[in-house]
């Protein structure tokens, strides 16, 4: 036995012996060692191998994993799968797509078999290859932090962990382990091919390295291993900055309140939105450092309403108030603003009401015009309620989106006609709220603008006997009226 | 002009246009770079040429930086140094010798002119170096993240910073501004030199990389920037428990709570022994991992009072309560208790009183032994606190430190000897307060251990007629006596 790998297994991995877990085999040293130790430690396993249609001897391999899995008493699922065509069609490279392919097959048979974990039998060589590889390519600390005894690749389940529990113990004690207990690796010849980098870096770049330093494994091994916990003291702070800055969070879009974003140390902007992307794309890899430097700039801009490509499907719209990291062209949550729900438009009766989104209404009054309804419609500074003399509106009122040209005369302005969206733009509507804002039309007209202004279209003046009064009311007004 | 530099001097290296800088020239490119930007940037200069005396050229090097300087109107000072001597002397590395060399000549002149800082011509191409030359070395954040802008090297100057103000620029843009304002650099036949490892990392280490990743370079200068944000993020909360868990800090020594100490998370424990290490070596440089984590596991040992080694001549000493990292034998600080000042006795005058360490203070009062102070003498349980038969007492009385081999005949449990140090340790006396505790004695024999137990000699019966109070007064009550 492996010293002190049983302790892995309940600590680090967290593994309850009783429950079953699947086991990733290829038939490779470090996946038969796991196996064996897995299988010797008691837990119920299902042994999944995964035959990538890579080389013409895979075949028979999983045949043999099949024999090790019988004798071992566990039950044994496999799949074949063409990995070169799922390269094309995806445009993934041959090793990302066989990853993706391998994982898939796992969690899927980790969900039907109501395992407690996936298990791979990543080794310390593999995590020294790991980080070097994230050095080479320019990854900060969330890459070189390598891999971890337990994670969540929550692109393919946020409920079942993976697991990695010969992540300190080194290849070369993997084999010794296979020899003393008569397991024999299948030979994978393309692990010796130079087509993949991983290979360059086990067979060429680490070995060169290592004569000028002998242990450059261990001290990357180590350095993974310290930059973990340090990593993870980061992300302690950054959730609680996170809790304090989103406004809004679904499938699909996070905001953050825009005015306390930039006012962060660089560091916990870097990790926010690092953050923000990885809860849209879980188990998006490789974030990379341009895109979010990209998403600060635009961030940080003084200018107006903007959008930023992010990758991976992924925008930041920058708004006034808030800054949404998104799904590319999702429909964003309304904002809280009035909306009409549709193009198309629909009648507010008279008298009578019409609800919109979000628990708006819009709401029409009819009043006999005393001099005292009279002089509190002149007087009435609410913008949120219009007055007009109700024997020159022609009905019915229509509610409806803007379109394109729409224009108003609003009252006191001379009869200048102004474009709806520069009104909109003066009044400081919210971006993503002008296109579904509600106006109020009557005879072709349009005749109030909610919140912003009136026409002077049916103002009305003395010789006004009945008033028509307008009224936008608020959510929780609204629910007063229920 | 090299692009953006002067926002880099006064913003990154916070430096003051109107304050004298000395800058350490070579006669490199990189440093006649510097010089010269820093000239026209109208910088009160003091050139500072070291010769090494490495290589027969220097001499005739130092007096081109000379005339250099001269035409530029700064101040030139120089000195020449045997640097072989003094690697010899030291046991240091050529290399680290020269460096050693080289800037306490450039702080003593920084002091001397009374500059703002010290600049160096570190560029973009150093900063990849000592990054990849941390990582081979098995460095954590603390050495990945690379030299910094502006920093203190705490061993030279606590007030003068180091600035590097050539840090994101690349060595081939030094060279070429050079070509384009007729600097010649002198050619350092050392930089080619395999004998130094940081020419290999330059020369053969890099380029190899190159090949599988061209912008190795560019990465490496980013992963440290990355690192040094996300290391003072973490900086600032290790700081916070910092403050909260040193309980001593004075020249020499830091102590933690220990209990509080061992209940953070491990990275926190890391950061907090390499800061408390740091403390007490400003510009220790290298921190070995190994190091830190036998100070954690002595640390967390739940066996009694222990040391250990953390090399650079400093102990980790753990006792009950406090964990001391310390110069080595260092006569740390008392910690509160009482304790005689040195290793002569001293008298206790009856009645009256003698000052120990700290406040505290020994008192004698002779009472008349009416019933009730005989009463309240036999009753009493306050171990501060003990009384005698006068008349049994032969005088002078005389505090002293415990002896080896010294022994009590404590009260109440029938004339057993016991050793005075086995006494100290069944009463828990924290283990540096044992050597100088104070023993109280009378014609030869230790009638009171204050705080522990007083001896079954002169202990007060029925026919005692004058009472000995022996008092150890506490710091605070001591104040109210005065």
């Amino acid at each position: 036995m492996i010293k002190n790998i049983k302790p892995v297994f309940t600590q680090e991995c967290a593994l309850d012996p009783a429950q079953p877990v699947v086991v990733g085999v290829s038939g490779g040293g470090d996946s038969l060692c796991l196996l064996d130790i897995l299988s010797k430690s008691g837990y119920p396993l299902v042994v999944a191998c995964l035959n990538h249609s890579l080389r013409p001897e895979a075949a028979s391999e999983v045949l043999m994993v099949q024999q090790i899995a019988s004798a071992l008493g566990a039950v044994f699922v496999s799949k074949t799968v063409d990995t070169k065509q799922f390269a094309l069609q995806s445009g993934l490279s041959i090793e990302a797509a066989a990853r993706q392919l391998r994982y898939r097959f796992l969690f899927t048979q980790a969900v039907k078999w109501e395992a407690q974990a996936v298990a791979v039998g990543h080794t310390a060589d593999d995590q020294a290859e790991t980080v070097l590889m994230h050095l080479l390519r320019g990854a900060g600390l969330a890459g070189l932090k390598g891999m971890e005894f337990r994670s969540w690749l929550t692109s393919w389940s946020t409920e079942i962990p993976l697991v990695r529990p010969l992540l300190n113990i080194w290849h070369r004690e993997v084999l010794e382990y296979c020899a003393q207990h008569n397991l024999t690796p299948v030979q994978d010849a393309t692990n010796q091919s130079p087509d993949y980098f991983r290979n360059r870096l086990r067979l060429e770049i680490i070995p060169y390295l290592e004569q000028f330093q002998p242990n450059i494994r261990q001290h990357l091994v180590r350095l993974a291993s310290l930059l973990a916990l340090d990593y993870q003291l980061l992300q302690n702070q950054v959730d609680t900055v996170w809790d304090a800055l989103v406004m809004k969070q679904g499938h699909g879009y996070v905001a953050f309140n825009r005015a306390e974003f930039i006012t962060q140390p660089i560091a916990i902007q870097r990790h926010l939105i690092r953050k923000a992307m990885l809860a849209q794309r879980t188990g998006l890899q490789d974030i990379e450092f341009e895109m979010i430097e990209r998403a600060r700039s635009c961030l940080e801009s003084p200018t107006g309403h903007r959008t930023c490509d992010l990758g991976a499907g992924l925008q930041l719209r920058v708004e006034q108030e808030a800054a949404w990291v998104i799904v590319r062209d999702i429909e964003l949550p309304g904002g809280g603003w009035p909306a009409v729900p549709t193009d198309q438009a629909v009648e507010l009766p008279v008298p009578g009401s019409t609800s919109l989104q979000d628990g708006w209404m819009l709401q029409a009054v009819l009043y006999a015009a005393g001099d005292s309804v009279y002089q509190a419609a002149r007087d009435d500074q609410d913008p949120y309620q219009a007055w007009f003399d109700a024997e020159m509106i022609p009905l019915p009122l229509y509610i409806r989106r803007r379109q394109p040209g729409d224009r108003i005369q609003p009252q006191g302005m001379g009869g200048k006609r102004v474009k709806i969206s520069d009104l909109m733009i003066n009044q400081k509507l919210p971006y993503r709220s002008r296109g579904t804002w509600p106006l109020i039309c009557a005879g072709g007209e349009i005749i109030w603008v909610p919140a912003c202004r009136q026409s002077q279209f049916a103002w009305p003046g003395e010789s006004t006997r009945r008033l028509l009064q307008l009224q936008l009311i608020r959510p929780c007004e609204a629910l007063d009226v229920d």
